[in-house]
């Protein structure tokens, strides 16, 4: 019989995010009247707007009518979603041919490392979302390289003493750190991946939790970025899309292989030959979202998750807790203080009824750490609250008992 | 800079589809006057079914309220979609853990090719889908053995010569060909499989499109299939989902890998790591399709291009053509007698602006076809029949010139 991929075997049994929801029905299932508050997986709580919600239903709609029904689109994407990006997003810095519509980061990212050889180094923030190396795993990678990033580097891992690597996945505003990297901080990335001809996966998943003018929102503003780099970004966290699945992926025209031929143009052929577009409801709901009503009425949504990441980090730091992110990112990375990262899991699950990430399933320098997650209702933010005031308040954080 | 992934050199330059679009495009062009009518593209028409369309509304209605919004789901699909899927398609001979919702065939054909070792060799209908072997192509297959499909042996292949293989792609009913294989040739293919340990990817996207009850509609209909065969589904041609983006693949829990491992497994491990789901919106359509009423506004739909088919068919039957499948399958396959497809294909489309997609497309054994898709407007067909009355009449199908 056919033989398996044997990278399979070098992955870790369960998905990071599935183990947590396993742990969490279990517990569920045995505790039937435990209030749970998930602060775990980032998946987002509030409602569409209402301007999305009109145009996704307008999209339904019109698929029943003889005059709007539309079957296959372009597989790269509507060119008026295309272009509106262009135009919104990257102020017509990156053309509407450079946009490649997905239906969602997490996928495309899958899809982007069949583009290169094989036996590819790659380098990763260490910690890191687990789909970069699960991805890279799977497509046969030959070596990964942590990148450092913890409280003392301020979260910005040190390129100096990097080996040779081809390819280095950086994620800013950052999951699980919630932190941001600075203008300064990417002009020296980008300067390194241009030095030492390395490509940079940029992940912008949640580039519209930025507040501060002065911090980039893409690697595009980054003089060069777009001869080293493609950017991955998503409606997901930025308009609650993480069910209706829409997500875009930036690749220049002036990005080239070692052998100079166009990444862009076998992008294009990949995503014709192995993918058959996003959901059309999916992308007219993508055009309402960049309509100035859309921007407005995401942009609230947006603030009101940063106003709960707020509130949770006034709590802890109010309770002597080391707490990083959160100001412009809906995750906050909160210090274990000497705890291993899956019994805080298990003890806050099991004595704060919270289910937090803990930091080790993000790697080994997220040992130490867990992740909070803003995502959530305003009430079930008050209510975790209260309960980290009682309890931390009378146990240290590594106690955190009842 | 990164290695290109050599496999994209082995690729035709373009996608069939695409280039088949960019020339009518061109065409389009240089002759706005003219009333292209395509019979290229095998994309669907008519809109979608009334109680589909109003799911999906009312699944987009909800999203915008506070009890109805929907974030991430499990990435394998909704439980009562799966349910519902081994219910009503497989009545419960598959269970729901065994089927894997996606966001369409095509995605799951490009999925499926990283669960296997390098180097495999595969045996693929010869015409068929190019998806098949572009996918393999860039996932380093080794050898692909066609295996050719003619009117000379029913347009099923012989297997008693096929050199030792690790995975054979058969499509029934064929996209192109339109042929449906018999239980007795599925039965054979079975056990050419269990006896020689290959594995099968069927793909059954056409499925719905079988009049005749004696017709197997899954391969799953046959003894011992769940050992050696993965089914690979589709909403798309079934419901008119091909922009709504829906499908499924099933992968038996008793199918596995030459050491002994549950390929089901690795299926779930990494469509969790590398896939998020199909969009909830269009799950929601999934599940009304596959209510009573659902499924009987589908069959009208499906009933409506088989008639285009038979007129189609019936058309050129008249004129002294050569035309195979549309009798239970939305494609007719028809012989150029002696034309080359392509300039039969560029003929056509100056002189009779329809445009059709050649049979070379599909493969060394397409040469000498091309495909005529039934996918269209009644009003369109007949105009289409009837240029084919005037123009046939007056010239052999090779000259076929206005």
């Amino acid at each position: 019989m056919i033989k398996r991929n044997s990278n399979f075997a070098k992955l870790s049994s369960r998905y990071l995010f599935r183990e947590i929801e396993n742990r969490r029905r279990e517990f569920a299932r045995n505790h039937p009247e435990a209030q749970l508050i998930s602060l775990g997986i980032g998946d987002t709580t509030e409602p569409l707007p209402h301007s999305v919600t009109e145009a996704l239903k307008a999209a339904a709609h019109r698929l029943g009518t003889r005059e709007g029904y539309l079957g296959y689109s372009q597989e790269q994407g509507f060119q008026s979603l295309r272009k509106k990006i262009s135009d919104i997003v990257y102020q017509t810095k990156i053309q509407p041919e450079e946009i490649f519509i997905s239906d969602g980061a997490k996928c495309d990212i899958g899809r982007l490392q069949l583009l290169f050889g094989e036996g590819l180094s790659i380098a990763v923030q260490d910690p890191s979302y687990p789909v970069y190396i699960d991805g890279s795993i799977l497509q046969g990678v030959k070596e990964i390289i942590p990148l450092p990033c913890t409280p003392e580097n301020g979260f910005f891992p040190s390129l100096n003493s990097l080996p040779r690597v081809d390819l280095i996945y950086f994620c800013s505003p950052n999951n699980p750190t919630g932190a941001v990297a600075t203008h300064a901080q990417l002009e020296e990335l980008v300067h390194y991946a241009k030095k030492n001809q390395v490509l940079i996966i940029f992940d912008a998943a949640y580039a519209s939790f930025i507040r501060e003018a002065h911090l980039p929102r893409s690697i595009y503003e980054i003089k060069g970025a777009e001869e080293v780099a493609i950017e991955t970004n998503s409606f997901s966290k930025w308009v609650g899309f993480t069910g209706v699945r829409l997500g875009w992926t930036v690749v220049p025209e002036r990005l080239k292989y070692s052998d100079g031929t166009s990444i862009r143009s076998d992008w294009e052929r990949l995503t014709t030959t192995l993918f058959n577009g996003a959901s059309n409801i999916a992308q007219y709901g993508g055009l309402a979202t960049l309509e100035i009503e859309g921007l407005q009425e995401a942009d609230k949504i947006l603030s009101f998750y940063l106003e709960n990441a707020a509130i949770l980090k006034e709590s802890l730091l109010s309770q002597g807790c080391k707490v990083y992110g959160g100001d412009n990112a809906p995750y906050l990375w909160v210090s274990c203080e000497g705890t291993n990262s899956w019994e805080l899991f298990q003890s806050w699950l099991e004595n704060l009824h919270l289910v937090v990430t803990p930091g080790s399933g993000f790697g080994t320098y997220g040992e130490g750490f867990f992740r909070l997650s803003a995502f959530n209702s305003r009430e079930n933010i008050l209510i975790a609250k209260e309960r980290l005031r009682v309890n931390l308040k009378m146990n240290s954080i590594q106690n955190y008992g009842y």
